[in-house]
């Protein structure tokens, strides 16, 4: 990690920029992709399936029997954990409800905002190395708690030509029963552009590599949402001299696992706090299976001196990090200072990885600063607000001398005969 | 109008279709004025503003003595209109409040969720033929309820180097005193890069024309959030024969007159409502001022006859209309089944004038059926919802185990490893 001791204020913004991602490269592949699949469908997507995951699939949709086998396959162990960790996020997920706000704004003038479920979500699950099932219960769970009437998961088969027993069973346990052996940019187009046997959906969610990144932007230039602006996975620590340097490490390490390009950043105002933790991440580094993405990551990651609380609050919502740690003594006072971050860890006991899996926060958060202007995933990412009102003749009455003005004055006549007509 | 008789539901989706914007073809323009924004800041916007506006800026800022002489202007009578308006949608939008939710899902792991204001924001104001200063009290309102920290507003001037008295006032009283003489894709650009004296933003709203809609797009592909996918205004209205044809056509009429491109469309059961509405269309629009726009608008607008209820909602449902008038006995059961549409009025007394003004609802809406995935603006749409945790000693302890069992389910034992060592 490369050492910053007190930056002056005016290279915080350089600083905290990120690697520029490009995609540009990707367009014709993915436009390619697009384009086949809306010309040919579930055949198209069964060639790509061949082409990129090198497995023939008869039928995409994955049937009640593999389902079944799969829920037998699991541990109980691990069943159990999952079960636990699902009935955390339900619990969190279910409190942000807000269904309805009504209010009366003049006598007769009932306006009301009303919460209702996006009909058709797309959930795309990664493949490769890892089965990301947790990623299945963040967003399979608050899309049912939401009321979606159809939810449709996607994730590419493994070389057996089924999907991984683990992301199957988190799937039956958020409730989802439509699920398609079908991964990358292809994925993305069969649920934005709909084919023979999956659904076009309103909002696609979920991770995925830069194909499948691209393939979501595309999708949402065509008007189909998406759940957040995609970037490499991040973390800062903000520490003091009364956390444990081993701590810290693992936090910084948690992160760097995830691959190269993770982006991780140790603040303090603590110099001997941050040649501690250096030296716990030297120990701690080699024992780590995925240790050599981790150097890779480690290598282009920050530790940033600096000489007051208020600084580091400052630099930290300069940065906007998608998960924040804060391991320091005063940490709820800093806490509410935060305004720029996803997710936000208070103390020495609330690693990165509690919420990652089964506190109960939600694990897709906005990266790459986005978190200056975006949420992530929660209950509400499910839901559109719709307004309703309701004028009585006597309302319209007080109302309606108000609306007849300032539309006369915006030169929108026939706004005013709307008021007039009704008032006669 | 043209009439359609019982369509087939197969064609539905087809009918529903909004004519394509294609806005490639201003690329170059808008994206050579964000490059020469960002290379010479305000010079490059005085200079766009004497070839759009054709009028000299010296300071792109407004003073507070100009802000001042502009309320001196407005006469009182609107004064007291715009008054009750902002008081409406301070009331409704206030109601929208949530700021914060907390839960604790396990002994000692409390987790809450914090609405967090968007720092900075900028609204966008057009110019032209009508000052939209309604349109300043629906932004401007929520982010100051919001409490957004800066709010920057940009108008273009008009030709006497100022901007409009109307919109200055009802900036004034949403409390916005930043506020810029520079319009069109310049205006997004700056708000979106930032200039010498206009501050880069977080977040843009506001309508414009093509430019600043393709401006917006562009500002959103470079990271800074926009408030929602753009498309011309809408209205559907469902009605039965106790509605009252002058107000439906009315209705229909106030949403024409925005532009030739507006989309109009009336849903009924009854054949002879349909001809009742096209006698009073005919009779009320020669009385029109913009009745230019609206013959163009209506050419393109559509009645469809359905037969029952459950065809009318189903219809409505696939259009997801950014306004839609139930103008029928029973308007509240309809209104019940609404699941796509930005904004509902419910009865023969709330016209969409009512929510576009007054009544407190947000006139900015989804369009182009875009209210299937995405809400209108709300006090939601000015902050972010921040995720925060703190676990205890004794909560790591419970939840510890869970997170390390899915952790190297996942293959990712340094999350685990983040648990191990404070379980130690």
């Amino acid at each position: 990690m490369q050492v910053l001791k007190n930056p002056p204020q005016e290279s915080w913004k350089t600083i905290c920029l990120r690697p520029q991602l490009e995609f540009e490269f990707l367009e014709g592949v993915v436009k390619n992709i697009f384009y086949r699949v809306k010309a040919s469908g579930d055949a198209a997507l069964k060639e790509f399936t061949v082409q990129f995951d090198q497995v023939n699939v008869e039928d995409l949709k994955v049937t009640p029997q593999e389902i079944e086998e799969a829920i037998q396959k699991v541990s109980e162990d691990l069943k159990n954990a999952i079960q636990s960790a699902a009935a955390n996020i339900k619990k969190f997920h279910e409190a942000q409800r807000n269904d309805l706000v009504s209010v009366e704004t003049m006598n007769g003038v009932r306006c009301w905002q009303k919460a209702i479920a996006i009909e058709r979500v797309g959930i795309y699950i990664p493949g490769g190395s890892a089965p990301l099932f947790s990623t299945v219960l963040m967003l399979g769970i608050p899309a049912q708690l939401a009321g979606c009437r159809e939810i449709v998961l996607c994730s590419p088969p493994g070389k057996n030509g089924k999907i991984d027993q683990t992301i199957l069973f988190a799937a039956h346990l958020a409730g989802i029963a439509t699920i398609y052996k079908v991964g990358g940019a292809q994925a993305i187009a069969a649920m934005a552009l709909g084919t023979e046997s999956i659904p076009a959906v309103h909002k696609i969610f979920g991770p995925g590599n830069q194909y499948v990144t691209f393939a979501k932007q595309l999708a949402s230039q065509q008007g189909v949402a998406i759940d957040l602006p995609a970037g490499p996975s991040e973390v800062m620590v903000i520490a003091d001299e009364s956390a444990d340097p081993a701590f810290v490490a693992s936090d910084l390490l948690s992160q760097a696992e995830h691959g190269a390009d993770s982006q991780v950043v140790l603040i303090s105002k603590s110099e001997s706090l941050i040649e501690k933790v250096q030296h716990e991440l030297d120990r701690q580094l080699p024992l780590l299976p995925r240790k050599e993405l981790a150097v890779q990551a480690l290598a282009n990651s920050l530790s940033v001196l600096l000489s007051t609380d208020d600084d580091m609050l400052r630099f930290a919502n300069e940065y906007g990090p998608e998960h924040l740690i804060i391991n320091t003594i005063n940490c709820d006072e800093l806490g509410e200072k935060v305004i720029n971050a996803g997710s936000v860890f208070l103390g020495p006991y609330s690693p990165e990885s509690a919420g990652d899996y089964a506190s109960g926060t939600n694990h897709t958060l906005p990266t790459n600063g986005f978190a200056k202007a975006y949420s992530g995933v929660s209950l509400q990412s499910f839901v559109k607000y719709v307004t309703f009102q309701k004028i009585s003749k006597e309302g319209i009455n007080i109302l309606g001398p108000i609306v007849e003005k300032m539309a006369m004055a915006e030169h929108l006549q026939g706004h005013a005969e709307a008021i007039r007509v009704r008032m006669k």
